[in-house]
């Protein structure tokens, strides 16, 4: 439809048909689409026209069910508008892929890329038009469980991933019927939470919010981004969702944003709790005014926009402007022309769980396994007896609490990846102990509607004999393989923690394994940097796998054997205890840094435990290693218009293939605002074969410079700059240029 | 000396002479007053001539040699200016009365006053100025060990008492001979240091910045502090110690502070580790733009001032504001007059120590502990048997690291004060452990010169040895008193924990004793609130000692035996454990609060541990109980000129004479800014009889509705308010009005 074309559409349609285009209900309301009233109606207030015309719908998938939805809204609409079907599909539809934080670790964004286009593809024949990521979110503090649907700790990373995401959703034409639009969230700084608790409040200066919290979503947008979604935070005092500031004066204005922005799960109705506005009626006018198109789930908009409007509260004009947007985003995805777009039952049956799909998803679970520590006990010597002990050595629940679109029998159980691989006569497996025990709490998940998902409970009796089992078999083995870690319900949205440990009954099977026999790989599945220290100072080997997707067993399997090599690379730190969040490896300088190795009492440090995290940013080994010489620059000046080149040679010193991640950082040494001690500005991934060697060149331009100064915005300052190139962000390998004018 | 005289006073002054009055050096250099150069000179970087010409000097005291250092100081001094003579003189100079974070637990700010007064005198008679207190930091993060110095999470609060003290060390006539000039510090948001780790930057956004971190420095201020400090972390990016919106604007524009400002030890050198100087010319150039007056210990000012001003890089005008405040300190001092003022050695022998101060210390120790938990066991049943065992038994040092000044031998034990009341045939003491052992760390002491301060090791089989007295002795016992609790250098500056509890080594002696005696009350002894949920569950009665001081015994004993009433409420939130920081009561809203009571799953919460800490602001026990009435308003709708009265009725329902704070909260319940849940806007002590009733009456004006709204800078809103009445921070007890125009 051309623009003149949905103006004319505009122009025809009823104040009341307008605002319910803004209005987003969950699909079951739908469910039965000759019986809408049924159900949830009642409570929300909205009415049953309203519903009937809502304009679009989040949380139903089908391609036979999402056409007979569309079949039936477009009937009954006025003007026969087709209905926007949206869905979390965050990290994969059906076929699971790792969750973000584990793609974060792959330093890979273009395979992130391949991950989101297949996800998208298996939304689009499902009937979705829209999925609910990526979130850009930045975190540092490993309490909040919604750390595992972020890339990471560092803005750069985040914003790539973002960007690579959006285009693997989206593709170059949305209105194919293989794409979905994307939906950058959660605008912005959700991820700051104070004390690591979920939907608290977020405490930045101005300038941090601009320069690590806020470049991300810009990235996502850039890349074409069609939708922005609020965050549930307040942004400066004021709640994300209605503030104008943040929504017309940043992502409109200065970010240049002009899709569509949808509130959060009645992110608009909840400014009434935060105390900000005095009712619904109040809440719908600020959330208009700050310019947020679409009313998730509450009937802040239905019930108060009509009249609002009528008497002059607010202008019409701006309902048009939100409701162009929803207009304009139907037309990108072509639903003007083919309402039920990709949605088809025969390519469902093709598409989803393809050959394809999950050869991508055992690639990128690969990639995305961090290897911790390892003394050369991996790769496994597959004539060892190996016993793998553990709850998660034959557990589907290896998805995310936040991939409910996959189904858990369609993952990949280690166990089950095993017995391809390992001789039967020589392997045993044993769950050991149950993912939590007593000691470990869930609170809220049996009043919400959780309790099919809550752990089972087990007898004292049960645990007891577990137990024994495990450490018989451990006795008999050379090599105890232990997949332990989080439940699946640890992590995710609302599930913030204040220990950040592994459940204390799967330590207490730890330890006993440990006591009688030393030779332990821990495989570790969790959704957050944990606190590992007793893990990482007794096991012989740990590979992080995070919660690795459908292919999850598959790739744990290749790894552990040698079949791939492990290559991840720490997106966010691990800390050394949870006394140590927040805790991130771009940190600002004080003015009494800690001095390594130099134990002083007057400086910024803990006086029991290090400033260190146990394992920061950028780290993980490689089965092999590697040789990374000192750097060296092609000039130590450079004018504004000036490139530098970066250079290492990295050797492969060991005896197998491998892959490293090289990694630029750069600090400026001085500047009108105080500046981080370093920041990545760039990375390489390179396999090289047992002594190969290659050159790794990065180009150092002034626009890498550029930071929020105290008066310029964003604007990089002259003086002295260093370089670190190195496998980690502790690198001390360094040179050292100068910015002149 | 009249202002005109100070002015040519000024004018007479060479360039050198001015830039050397800027300029401050601790007392080593002055020990022997004719060989300057010796010691640490030479690395500072100042030359012979700046160091006997410094203005001011800090760190030394002592009637005599002041005395001697000023006569020579004056003798060399082109105009015969006198020195300044400070000193951190932070909870008493000899006589220690408990921690700021003690006092704060008095809530009567009154005690504080009087406390600072008795400091000033014994200061004063030593011959200093000026002492580096009050700190009024607002603290929210139990890991920052210097949580000590400060009066608490409230601002209010904290303001109360930074004002109180500043008129306890000033009086009425700073020429007075008793009185010393007050430093209101850190300015600005020292407190807010990320991860509790000390000098760590800090992250606000601006209205809480101005609404929760800089009233109380104002209330310092307006209550006339002399001077101010600056802080060594950054506010918005730039340190505060070269930050001229902070210093110029705020502080000196807006607060209209006119006093002399100082940096923090080193301070403005520190910008240039800080990477936002250059080097310390840089430093010098920005802090004098900011307006920092006097440079301490650093050459910062007097390497680089003087050429600057010379080649017309900094004005001489801003140099003369800076010389023209110092003066004008100490003319208000009444130096120019008498430059020795109150240093007396007679009165010192007179003062020091002297009985009055021993009985307010005594008093101050017992209004500052914090009953926490009583099943009956308190107070004692002197016909008991009472075993005493604890590291703190007969410790002497039970004051801070923050009251150096001081000396522990004057210090009365647990062990000295118990000896005079309870019966020796049935009465033991005994350590049972060392404070720390070898599970605790206090990283930095040993290298920093605090060799003769760290902890004595002792050998493993003595601490087994201890434990089996103790074991022993408990058995015998029908209660057992155990002194437990933090090293005194696990707490004040440079003491940030990662952990938060009680030493291992006396947790260890804890469950020793509680296996075989359950009859335990727990004297804790700490410079910061605790984890402490194993004492709490385990032991019958908590009292929480703080760092009281040098009659710590007495005022201990004096409770434990019911000669005094516990009254102490907790200024700060004891959390649950390290995970929940940061916490504190006046939390803002969120949009999706957690319920009372309701587990539900998608709201701000965590999922392992509560939101609640373990014990709240504003809470303490007491011997007798109180009950109070419902809260009862004299209007339910106010205008701007209005005031409401409310008020309640509260009874001693106990059976023992006893004090109560009850404490008035307010909560605004729309704003245009997201608001805390409740904020404290005022309390009344008040001491009943049994059966005792009374009426406990607040007014309440528009001028406490006021905050730091979106547009308007600090006002009140029409709307709706709660009013809480109760005796903590967690009281439901309320009432509803509203304010109208």
């Amino acid at each position: 439809m051309r623009q003149e074309e949905l103006q004319d559409l505009l122009n025809s349609m009823s104040l009341q048909e307008k605002i319910d285009q803004m209005l987003q209900l969950t699909g079951d309301f739908y469910e039965d689409a000759d019986s809408v009233m049924t159900g949830p109606a009642g409570e929300l207030g909205v009415s049953e026209e309203d519903i009937r015309m809502a304009g679009s719908i989040l949380g139903t998938a089908g391609a036979k069910k999402l056409k007979h939805i569309q079949k039936n809204y477009m009937e009954k609409q006025p003007h026969h508008i087709p209905m926007l079907f949206m869905m979390d599909v965050i990290h994969g539809m059906k076929t699971i892929f790792p969750i973000p934080l584990g793609q974060g670790a792959t330093f890979e964004p273009e395979l992130s890329r391949k991950c989101a286009q297949a996800a998208a593809k298996e939304a689009a024949v499902s009937g979705l038009h829209v999925t609910f990521a990526p979130m850009a979110d930045l975190v540092r503090d490993a309490r909040w469980g919604r750390v595992m649907e972020s890339t990471g700790e560092d803005t750069y990373l985040n914003g790539l991933f973002a960007a690579a995401m959006v285009k693997g959703f989206q593709g170059d034409d949305l209105s194919s019927p293989e794409q979905v639009a994307a939906c950058v969230k959660h605008f912005a700084a959700y991820g700051g939470a104070q004390a690591g608790r979920d939907y608290n409040t977020v405490e930045l200066s101005e300038h941090t919010l601009r320069e690590y919290y806020l470049p991300a979503y810009k990235a996502g947008i850039d890349a074409g981004a069609a939708l922005v979604m609020t965050s549930f935070n307040t942004v400066n005092g004021i709640p994300a969702s209605t503030n104008e500031w943040l929504m017309r004066h940043i992502l409109r204005d200065e970010m240049g944003f002009d899709g569509v922005l949808i509130s959060d799960f009645s992110a608009i109705l909840e400014t009434v709790a935060h105390g900000y506005a005095k009712d619904s009626r109040e809440a719908a006018v600020k959330a208009l005014e700050a310019g947020v198109d679409i009313d998730m789930m509450t009937n802040v908009y239905a019930a108060n926009l009509k009249k609002l409007a009528e008497e002059g509260s607010v202008p019409i004009s701006l309902i048009d402007q939100c409701v162009m947007r929803i207009l304009e985003l139907k037309n990108k995805l072509g639903l003007f022309e083919n309402p039920y777009k990709g949605a088809d039952e025969e390519k469902e049956k093709e598409v989803i769980l393809c050959k394809e799909h999950r050869a991508l998803a055992r690639e990128a679970a690969v990639k995305s396994f961090v290897l911790l520590k390892n003394d050369g006990i991996l790769p496994l010597d597959m004539e060892k007896r190996t016993a793998f002990i553990g709850p998660f050595t034959d557990d589907k629940q290896i998805k995310s609490s936040w991939s409910f679109t996959g189904d858990d029998k369609d993952c990949v159980t280690i166990k089950e990846a095993a017995e391809n691989v390992f001789d039967s006569r020589r392997t045993t497996y044993l769950k050991g102990a149950p993912v939590i025990g007593a000691d470990s709490r869930l609170i809220g998940f049996k009043l919400a509607g959780f309790q099919e998902d809550a752990p089972k409970e087990i007898t004292a009796e049960e645990e007891r004999q577990m137990l024994c089992e495990a450490i018989e078999a451990a006795e008999k083995a050379d090599v105890v393989i232990m997949p332990l870690g989080e439940h699946y319900l640890q992590s995710g949205e609302a599930t913030s923690r204040g220990e950040i440990t592994v459940p204390e009954v799967q330590m207490e099977l730890f330890r006993a394994v440990r006591a009688v026999n030393p030779n332990i790989v821990v495989v570790l599945f969790s959704g957050r940097p944990l606190d590992i220290r007793e893990i990482s100072k007794k096991a012989r080997a740990v590979l992080e796998v995070w919660r690795p997707g459908t292919e999850g067993g598959n790739a744990i399997v290749d790894v552990l054997t040698g079949k791939a090599d492990p290559s991840g690379k720490l997106p966010m730190s691990f800390p050394y205890c949870v006394g140590q969040v927040p805790v991130h490896y771009n940190e600002f300088f004080t003015g009494r840094p800690n001095r390594k190795g130099m134990q002083e009492r007057f400086r910024s440090r803990y006086i029991d435990i290090p400033n260190a995290p146990l394992y920061p940013f950028g780290y993980g080994l490689s089965y092999t290693d590697f040789s990374v010489s000192s750097v060296t620059l092609d000039k130590e000046e450079m004018g504004p218009e000036d490139i530098i080149r970066a250079g290492v040679r990295i050797k492969n010193t060991g005896t197998r293939s491998g892959t490293e991640t090289v990694q630029l950082y750069l600090r400026d040494t001085v500047a009108s605002v105080v500046r981080p001690v370093r920041e990545l500005k760039g990375f390489e991934k390179v396999t090289l074969e047992p002594g190969e060697e290659r050159e790794i060149v990065f180009t150092i331009d002034e626009s890498m410079l550029r930071f929020h100064t105290e008066k310029n915005g964003f604007a990089s300052e002259t003086g002295d700059f260093l370089v670190f190139i190195g496998t980690d962000s502790t690198t001390e390998n360094q040179a050292h240029f100068c910015l002149c004018r």
